[in-house]
C-alpha cells in the first residue's frame, strides 16, 4: 500500500505496456479492464464476486449516481466505497458522456451543460466545477475531467471546437479538482480521428498535467478499423510514463487491438449487459445461449473457464435459466462474461512481461476463429 | 452419511420436536424450513449462498420443472442435483397442487389431472403414477404423493369425498413409487379443519406406510388461527417416529407455531418472493425497505444478522438499489430472509434440545412486537 498515487510502467512488448498503478486502495494491474458499476452496483454481481473476477477497480458513473441516490447522499453515508461495499479503486466518469447520450433538454454553452433527469425529469447542472465536487463527494479514487464528447462522425470544424473547449474545460477541471493527494486526475484527449486536433489536445493537457490520460471520443460509432487506425498514433502522443486510458472499449478483439497500440486501462458495460442478454463471450468467439441447439447439451460454456457457470453448469442449465428468465441467468451469465474478460487481461499482462505478445494475440484470434464447439 | 433414509428424533419439549432425518445426499436438521427452488433454481441466490443461510434441503416443484425444462430432460443430464448444483437432499412435491393453481383448461377424474401448460398451452396428464415418474426422473430425495388439496372453506362432504380420492390416490403412489433404497415417499393428510376426517385420513395413510407424513390442505386461505386449530390435533394423528411436513408454510410467526405443535418440515416461497418485493423480516418484525424512511440511513437492516445485506451494507443501499430496480436488491434481499427464517430454525432446535422452547418462543415474540428500530 501507499498513499499516494503512482504508475510503476515494467515492461512493454512492442507497443503493448504492463505494469502498474499505485493507489492508496490498492495497486490496479495494467493492463486493466474496469467492470461498470452504474448505479453502486456492477450489475447481477456481488463485489465479492466482481474481485474474484480478477478486477482491480470499478468504474462508477457520476450521472447516474448524481441523480440516484445523489452525491451528497452518498457522501453523508461514507462515500462510494462503503455505500457499495467495494474496498478497492473507483474511477469515475465526469458524467458528461451520459449527459449526452441519456439525458433530456441539454443546454450547453462553455460554462457548462444544463440538463433534465432521465429518471424524473429533474434539472441539473453540470460544468468542470461541478463534476469535481461531485466525484469528490462520490470519493473517486481516479477523477476524469469534464469533457465534451461529440459522436463520429461529425465535420472536423466541429471536432476542433469542441475539442478546444474540452481544454479549456480540462484546465478548469485541474484547477476545481485542487490538490488531493491519493487521488488521481486524468485528463481527457479529443479530436475525433484528427491526428493534428489529437496532437494538439495531447499537448494541451500536458501543459496542464495530469495523473493519467485518457483516449476519449472514441468507440461512438465509427467502427473498429478507424478507431485502431487512430490508435495507431492517438496514445504515442501522451506521456509515456502515465496511464492511458481507452474510454468505453470494447469487445474483446477491441480491447487486445487496443493493448497492442499501448492502452494501458479499459472500460465497458458490454461483459455485463451481454451477460443479462445471454450474449456470452468464450474463447471460441461468442455463443448465444438462448439458442436451442444448447437445451439437452451437458458441457460447460467454455471447458477452460474457472467462473462457477463453467465450471459447475451445463450450457442445458444456462439455456434453461435463462429461456425462464430467472435471475440466477444474469448472475451467472455476466460473472461468465467478466471472468472472460478479465482472463485475458491477465493473458496479455503475462504475454507482454515474458515478450510473448504476438504469440499471445495469434492463438487469441486462432481460438476464436475456431468458433463454437459442434453441437452434441 | 447413510444409505437409507432414516429419522432420529432426539429431543421433544411440549409438543415441539428436534432431531435429524438421515438421507444419503446429508443429514437434514429438523425443525427444518425448505427454501424452494421452483424451477431448479431458489431465485435470485447461488445454490452455494442457500447453503451458507443454513438449509440442508430444497424443495423443487414437479409441475414447473416437468414443464420446462421436461423431466426426461433433466433425467438424461444426470439429475435436478447435478443440474441445479445442489448435491444436499431435495424434496419434489407431487405436481397436484400447481396443477390446481397454476394451469388451464385442467379436469379431474378418479384416474388423474389432464391439464394445459401455462407457460405455452401444451397439453399434460398428472396421476399418482405420472407423478411418481417425473419425481424419480428429477431424482428427488423426497417424494410426495400425488392428491388433491381443495381450498379452504369447502363444505364437509366435498373435503370427504377429496381426502377419500387422496387415499386412493396415495395407495396407487405407494404402489407406483416401489422399493427404491435411499428414497422417501412421505404421504399427505388431507380432511380440512375437520378433526374426524384428519383421522381417517391418518389412519387410511399409515395402514399404507410411508418414510414421512405431511399436513396437507392448509395455508390455503383457512387463516392462521384456525390452521393452528387445526394443528394442535392434525400431528398428533401420525406417528411419532417419523418426519411431520406442513407444506407450504409460512410466515415466521405461522412456522414458530406449527414447530410449537409437532412439525418437523415445512417450505414457502414467502422468504424468496418477499426478498424480490422489498418485504424483510427481521428480529423486530416486518421492513419494507422501499419507503423513503431509509433513503438516508446508515445503519443495518438487522443488526444482529450474519446475511452479506446486513452485515455489508447499509438501509440506504437497500433501498436504493431496490427504488433503481437493481438485481443485487433481489440477490441481498433474499438472502437476508432466507438467513433470518434459517436462524429462526436454528434458534428453535437449539431451544428444544435445551429445554427451553418457552423461553425462546417468548424472546421471539417480544423481538418482533418492538417493531422497527426508530428513523434517525
Amino acid at each position: 500500500m501507499t498513499n499516494t498515487f503512482s504508475f510503476d510502467l515494467q515492461n512493454t512488448d512492442g507497443k503493448a505496456r504492463t505494469g502498474v498503478i499505485h493507489t492508496p486502495r490498492g495497486d490496479i494491474r495494467t493492463p486493466a479492464f474496469m467492470p461498470v458499476g452504474t448505479a453502486a452496483t456492477v450489475k447481477a454481481m456481488m463485489p465479492e464476486s466482481v474481485r474474484e473476477t480478477g478486477a482491480d477497480i470499478l468504474l462508477g458513473n457520476t450521472y447516474h449516481l448524481m441523480l440516484r441516490p445523489g452525491a451528497e447522499r452518498i457522501a453523508n453515508l461514507g462515500g462510494l466505497h462503503r455505500f457499495m461495499n467495494w474496498d478497492r479503486p473507483i474511477l469515475t466518469d465526469s458524467g458528461g458522456f451520459q449527459v449526452m447520450s441519456l439525458s433530456e433538454l441539454r443546454k450547453l454553452t462553455e460554462k457548462g451543460v444544463t440538463f433534465r433527469s432521465h429518471i424524473d425529469g429533474s434539472k441539473h447542472f453540470l460544468s468542470p466545477e461541478t463534476s469535481m465536487e461531485i466525484q469528490r463527494l462520490l470519493g473517486s479514487d481516479i477523477v476524469m475531467c469534464f469533457d465534451e464528447c461529440p459522436a463520429l462522425p461529425a465535420d472536423r470544424k466541429r471536432l476542433e471546437e469542441s475539442m478546444r473547449m474540452s481544454m479549456r474545460w480540462a484546465e478548469r477541471s485541474r484547477e476545481a479538482f485542487g490538490d488531493r493527494p491519493g487521488h488521481a486526475l486524468f485528463g481527457i484527449q479529443q479530436g475525433g480521428l484528427e491526428e493534428d486536433l489529437r496532437a494538439e489536445s495531447a499537448e494541451a493537457l500536458q501543459s496542464i498535467g495530469f495523473d493519467g490520460y485518457a483516449v476519449g471520443g472514441l468507440a461512438v460509432g465509427e467502427g473498429q478499423q478507424a478507431m485502431f487506425d487512430c490508435l495507431d498514433f492517438a496514445p504515442d502522443q501522451l506521456p509515456v510514463d502515465k496511464p492511458r486510458y481507452l474510454m468505453g472499449v470494447g469487445k474483446p478483439d477491441d480491447i487486445v487491438g487496443a493493448v497492442k497500440r499501448g492502452i494501458d486501462m479499459m472500460d465497458c458495460v458490454l461483459p455485463s449487459r451481454s451477460g443479462r442478454t445471454g450474449q456470452l463471450f468464450t474463447r471460441q468467439g461468442v455463443v448465444n445461449i438462448k439458442n436451442a441447439r444448447h437445451a439437452d447439451d451437458p458441457r460447460p460454456l467454455d471447458e477452460a473457464c474457472r467462473c462457477p457457470a463453467c465450471r459447475n453448469y451445463s450450457r442445458a442449465y444456462l439455456h434453461h435459466v435463462f429461456r425462464a428468465q430467472e435471475m440466477i441467468s444474469g448472475m451467472l451469465l455476466t460473472w461468465h462474461n467478466l471472468t472472460y474478460f478479465q482472463d485475458i487481461m491477465q493473458g496479455m499482462r503475462d504475454a507482454i512481461a515474458a515478450g510473448t505478445f504476438a504469440e499471445w494475440e495469434a492463438a487469441f484470434h486462432a481460438g476464436r476463429a475456431q468458433g463454437d464447439i459442434e453441437p452434441l
